[in-house]
């Protein structure tokens, strides 16, 4: 597959999916190749920002972006004809999102999620409810997943990302399009593995942010993302992943770079939650989406549906419903036997 | 073994010796047992400091240490009679500090190791140096090694160790005797692991350090960390460790909490070569020793010895030995090829 002149459309104009853009067309510019990329947002002020200022002031400040994105706020004309389609709404709102556009979607279309939650109602992975929604061979989906900070990406920092897809060709594509001196692909055909590292790294960042809220140390916050990182590996193995792509970027990588950043959404809603706010008032601070808080009780089924124990996720899904006092999360976050250290 | 009335002798009264030695007090005033803990320091006015105010001022501050430590400048009467005793001197002088004491320790005695380093000139581990200094059997040496800044465990802070033995009865009396309501010792018999765990995690926390000074961002960084421990566990399993040693506590763990810690002497020593200083430069700067300075190079031989490639500690060694300009660290650290993700 070509990768000049091709068409992009990108559903979800928030700060990933912007700088998402800004990937592609500075990976263009710097193969020399062309590229159109339609970006849609929901909102005209966005739509009108991009097209007219050349900037998404509300989530990405003054970054400037490249001429080849334009706006859209009609989903279906961004997808109509694009080789490539990328999605980056909340998981909540993935199937409604593609299912609206699902029959202007070429056949042939890559699709490329950038959404890193599980859907509630159903536990559905992205890559199950795109299959579902859209039909879509395991050929024809890509996850894009890594230690990205969209605003260290949109200063154009060195960063690394694992492109996913059962069938490598694909990945190599996608990777191909998205390669440049700031942004560096590294493929990998473990789908789920690096889906799951992407869900369950939210809800450890959740249980960082509790611990900041509850003015523990670096020690306590190292032991979670220890032992996070574990039972995230027992999800994903448990159902098909390879325990490499979790001990990976897609996994440690991620996970390391969201609890290490002031910038993560999912650490400051648990810092919120650890001073003690319910969730209506976790929510009603946050500007976008902290996907842990959705995603966890989703997480805790699925681990409970395949006979996992996940005793972090439980502690967060806990605090998340308000069923536990906030002030019992050092026990249930830190064991406390003088055990050996758990195998996988 | 019991744990009550134990003499412990630990020789070293930096700001981890020491720690430890409060550490200890305080599990045996909770389980409500006597012990004696002799802290042997080089330094008159340390020793001093210790029996007349108990506090150790240079290393830990106004913290207030039981009266259960008395300090000692001889480090004879310290081993003297001690049923553990515990090393906590910089690496390159444990040799010379256990041959020195050699036949005073009793030949029941169990040792610990606190040290996380190797001898350069011969790049053994410190299991092999006691082997060696003491005769010592595999049974009574004892590595405890975790995501344990010392300032925070003085601080009480809740903390999660490692205590490893070969002979897991051994460990699980040293768990007994370091247990508190703020410090958790887990079990290992896998030695070399939590070594090699320890000893890579000072390399890749200079690597960071380095980012830091060239101003990188957290995308960067949690790359660096995710190949580094990538290259910790390829080592690691080399000399015969288990790789889940590496992604518990006293891997995964001990380098998250490093990497993380503005507290940590590696990195803050990395940032300095990030800005351009030389090895001189550093170490005339570093109140206590940066293992990692002192390590590396022995890693890299170790790792060539047994034909494993180590590309951020190589990167490290090069800084460290001036061999390469600063600027040119970026492309060491972070790899240019569109390639799948390595696996172990």
């Amino acid at each position: 597959m070509t990768t000049d002149h091709v068409t992009v459309a990108i559903l979800g104009a928030g700060s990933w999916g912007t700088t998402f853009a800004k990937v592609l067309a500075d990976a263009a510019t710097e193969r020399e190749e062309a590229i159109d990329i339609r970006l849609w947002a929901r909102r005209d002020e966005v739509v009108e920002d991009i097209n007219t200022n050349h900037l998404n002031s509300e989530y990405l400040d003054d970054l400037e972006l490249p001429e080849t994105i334009t706006a859209t706020g009609d989903a279906v004309e961004a997808v109509t004809g694009a080789e490539l389609v990328v999605v980056a709404v909340p998981a909540q709102q993935a199937r409604q999102t593609i299912a609206d556009v699902a029959e202007h979607i070429d056949s042939e279309a890559i699709l490329v999620s950038l959404i890193k939650g599980l859907e509630r109602s159903t536990q559905a992975t992205m890559s199950k409810v795109f299959a579902e929604e859209l039909n879509l061979p395991p050929e024809q989906f890509v996850v894009v997943s890594g230690p990205n900070l969209a605003k260290e990406i949109a200063r154009q920092e060195p960063t690394a990302t694992v492109v996913a897809c059962e069938y490598d060709p694909t990945a190599e594509w996608v990777a191909a399009m998205t390669a440049s001196s700031y942004f560096r692909p590294y493929r990998n055909t473990d789908v789920v593995g690096v889906e799951i590292g992407g869900v369950v790294k939210n809800i450890i960042a959740l249980a960082v942010g509790l611990t900041d809220g509850q003015g523990f140390g670096d020690n306590s916050k190292a032991s979670i993302i220890t032992r996070g990182l574990t039972e995230t590996t027992r999800l994903a193995s448990a159902l098909g992943a390879h325990p490499d792509t979790l001990a990976g970027l897609a996994g440690l990588g991620d996970l390391v770079a969201t609890c290490a950043s002031p910038l993560s959404r999912n650490r400051t809603a648990g810092k919120l939650y650890g001073q003690g706010h319910s969730t209506d008032e976790v929510v009603a601070q946050m500007r976008q989406t902290a996907e842990g808080i959705k995603s966890v009780s989703a997480v805790v089924a699925l681990a409970h549906s395949v006979g996992i124990e996940m005793p972090i996720s439980e502690a967060v899904n806990a605090v998340v419903n308000g069923t536990i006092e906030i002030t019992d999360i050092a026990q249930l976050l830190l064991g406390r036997d003088l055990k050996p250290e758990a195998r996988l």
